[in-house]
């Protein structure tokens, strides 16, 4: 080992240090396909293990009909890559599962691999993405091992993203997004990622408490039906005393403070007709939450009938509460017409606002679930409706509308010996070479067009006329002039080489980003209904090289 | 403490020293929604902590359009509940996020809350489920905090085996069927639980090498498209002998014998015409994958073109290594028109067989993957096809079909009282009380009917008339009388009872049982197309009851 490589192996050294494992410690090398290890054998029976591989991890498709893409999940991969160990008993696994003629220096040989000559450029995680530039670049002798976790740790990730900021786009900046999908997700770390990336892509609070507390999102809840259901009257509440807010005073007697607000509501005018009785199992629990929450009441209105019980129940409890000093926070719907419920209990709490004199009380806040998705929110827009908050569930979390991304992890090039893959769906060739990516933006500040050179080709400048050719329609080409122009692969990992390494940032950062790019996007690109497709070219050198391959590499047929 | 309770109190510990954790070590207390401890601390400042609740853990419709469901997931809250206890670390970060105003009693609490009182009945994990039909009934004290961890374990386990079950339904008996979807699946244990209830659910094999270790799932691979893209021609092999099958001779030029093969192919006169020359990297590559698992050779032939370069580049390396007393095993096809290639292929391998007189190489396997799925896998077999083996991805493990199923957990019964969830849908109502679920089979061996009884009504009797009525709707009703009677529910986890705990099966016996109900129900129930609904149904007895609490429950309206 010579002095430069033991200067390098430390600074790998330093750097797996510094880095944390992956959130879900089954995330190991064994997380892959059979066939990496398979072809592992092949490569290092052939002596080709050595070699410098290129591959570009791409997806083909943009989701849910729509025309962009958020990149998430690098931060997972660059964990997995800083630790990639292969331990003795994973060793013994794949011993006892290849073919007992493999030879043993080949185990031998996987005992010394890590990713300290991987060398990995990748986009910003929280980026707007487009269908074939590559999300990373992945380079070095062991590459093809890390096929199937990056696909893994990008897939989904970068679909429920993408699917919450649709979701984001359609409720519009002034809702509150809640992310409620933990029953419903796939598998426990569905469930987990789904937070993470939800966030990511623009939803404000989840009610996972684990990926709360792993990943510092804002947690949300108060209580369900089956809560409303396990009382049976408010005759069962034993400890009815509450102190005041400014804790001047204590209320001995809630449960009956409670009920006075309920006669009164009953015989205003206003409601005649609209209510007699409500169901005094639920007007226990409420009564019973606001005595454990005093300062966040907020009620589950619709376990037996909104308007008749749920709605004068929630404000019979919230005017006691305003009576000692707290403000009550406000409801939630469940089930039903939330358009028109929302809109009804909206009535309600002006009425109440106006008849007790209670400034606020009209603005309570209104949440609604139910499985919502792009198209209830829409139509609700649509409606008209009184919704505050949206908790979003199902939808959200499994991607419903689709539930998988098609990513790729394609050789590209190896041993500089740039490689194409053929397909007769010409959407599924490859676009060959070690690249590099850039985003040209025009006069208007939007992003015009991606484009992908040659590695060494000269990068566009600004001011500069450049031709963007798009990579397999001969017809298909534009000249643009950008007037800024961002290089879109960063590195990550630098492997043995001495580039600078891009920090990992906080996943309130990457938020960030991902909200800003949103923002910076031309609009007609971002609509739901018939967007307008963002461009992807190669340069006019790419071009012609990507044909020439192509030619070289198809079998000609042969008439008769 | 009393002897009693300390004798069941070792029980329990006893019992939870034999059970592993969850399979994901994520998999905590505090993978649940945050309101489940918002609720805990209402209870416990209500006093109600110590109240026994029964929940009823059920789903409401059957996924896929299908009229059955896989029971899936119980071993994994078996384990979670055997192992249920919440840190101090949970507990502080709990401190940290609920209202200062929380009492540090409730904290205290928490610390020594296990579920040594809980009691878990459950239907057999692998069984055929219908809607309403409880899988699992939890009673005891803390069961609401049970929820989440619990919907989460099974609703995505009984989606995916049901998807798998359905795959196999339309594939048949006679077919391999092999999980690839790993790099689609949402999440890391998207994949690994993917793996693990695919298996459960009728495929034979995985890709996965995770799961294959966790759950003694029989792996399968070979290699990609980068692999055949990564060679550039058989001059770049540089170890070029092969030790005969039965070590007797070398061949010291393993590539020339294949390149004399592929002559000899080309100049069959059934050929003339069809190919010319094939791709010389593929060639290559099919080479060394051979020199490194010469008992096991599968190539994977549509890099460049299956007919013209894959399949005649196959055959060659197929019929040198027979030379050497080795038998290849086969060919994958991943796009195109895979009932034309398997067709082709195979007529292709027939004359190779004939003409060169390798017997048993016309019978050479076929696999196909590439976006299959229940609706391609049915038109594969209307057209006609010739693959033995399906690899089948990201439409078995994210459901892409039906991304979720919906299973709720709902209160049925508090401190012995009767509760039932009301909704404007009479499909959302939930069946009150604590039940008894049978499944009740006719003359001819088939389930006729599940009926769910209150706790203490007499068991359905072999040949006794019984009246099966349908929950909400009067008029459906019918007699029964059964050859055979099935309690569905059994206890998993006794608690401080002193009933017997079943064993937790091993995923094999789970996958046998799958499969020998799928072919114990009657055929209608599972076809594809229009099948009929299988009848769950209620006694009598239980049928007045749940009227009797609605319209206990149901706030009269006013007409005004």
């Amino acid at each position: 080992m010579d002095m430069e490589a033991t200067a390098n192996g430390s600074i790998v050294e330093s750097q797996r240090l510094l880095i944390d494992g992956p959130t879900n410690p089954m995330v190991t090398p064994m997380l892959t396909d059979l066939y990496q290890y398979t072809m592992a054998y092949a490569y290092w029976k052939a002596g080709k293990h050595d070699e410098r591989a290129v591959f570009d991890l791409y997806f083909r498709r943009n989701p849910f009909g729509g025309e962009y893409t958020i990149f998430a999940g690098l931060e997972e991969c660059i964990r997995f890559i800083a630790n990639f160990k292969i331990t003795e008993e994973d060793i013994s696994f794949l011993h006892d599962v290849l073919p007992s003629t493999c030879e043993d220096g080949f185990f031998e040989y996987l005992r010394g691999v890590d990713c300290s000559d991987v060398e990995v450029h990748a986009i910003a995680e929280g980026s707007v993405v487009f269908p074939k530039v590559p999300l990373l670049r992945v380079e070095g002798p062991i590459v093809q091992l890390l096929e199937t976790p990056f696909l893994n740790l990008v897939n989904y990730a970068s679909l429920v993203a993408t699917n919450a900021a649709r979701h984001r786009l359609v409720a519009g900046k002034s809702k509150v997004l809640l992310e409620f999908g933990l029953r419903r997700a796939q598998g426990p770390d569905g469930g987990i990622s789904a937070s993470k990336y939800c966030y990511l892509g623009g939803f404000d609070a989840t009610s996972n408490v684990a990926a709360g507390r792993l990943f510092g999102i804002p947690l949300r809840g108060t209580h369900s039906h089956a809560f409303v259901s396990s009382f049976m009257s408010p005759d069962e509440i034993i400890e009815k005393s509450l102190r005041s807010s400014d804790g001047s005073c204590t209320c001995e007697d809630f449960v009956s403070l409670v009920q006075t607000w309920l006669s009164k509501i009953q015989w205003l005018p206003s409601f005649r007709g609209i209510f007699s009785e409500t169901n005094q199992s639920e007007l226990a629990a409420f009564t019973s939450y606001a005595l454990a929450f005093p300062n966040s009441f907020l009620a589950l209105v619709d376990t037996y009938d909104v308007i008749r019980s749920g709605v004068p129940n929630f404000c019979a409890v919230a005017l006691a509460l305003s009576d000692l000093g707290y403000k009550a926070v406000g409801i939630r719907l469940d089930s039903g017409d939330l358009a028109y419920f929302s809109c009804e209990a909206r009535k309600f709490f002006s009425v109440i606002e106006k008849e007790f004199d209670v400034p606020g009380f009209g603005k309570m806040s209104i949440t609604a679930s139910n499985d919502l998705n792009e198209e209830t929110l829409d139509a609700l827009n649509k409606q008209g409706h009184e919704v505050d908050a949206f908790g979003i569930g199902t939808y959200v979390v499994t991607c419903y509308a689709q539930a998988a991304l098609g990513c790729v992890f394609k050789l590209v090039e190896i041993n500089n010996q740039p490689r194409i893959k053929l397909s007769e769906d010409v959407s599924k060739v490859s676009i060959p070479c070690k690249k590099r990516c850039y985003r040209l933006y025009g006069r208007e500040g939007y992003p015009l067009v991606d484009i992908l050179t040659g590695e060494n080709e000269p990068p566009p400048k600004v001011g500069e006329r450049i031709l963007c050719r798009h990579p397999f329609n001969e017809s298909k080409r534009a000249y643009v002039v950008p007037q800024f122009v961002e290089e879109l692969l960063k590195c990550y990992w630098p492997g043995t080489s001495d580039k600078p390494r891009e920090e990992l940032p906080s996943l309130q950062k990457i938020r960030e980003r991902c909200m800003n790019q949103l923002e910076q996007m031309r609009p007609d690109h971002m609509r739901r209904l018939n967007p307008t497709p963002y461009k992807v070219s190669v340069s006019a050198k790419l071009y012609d090289f990507i044909h020439f391959l192509w030619l070289n590499e198809a079998p000609v047929g042969e008439l008769q």
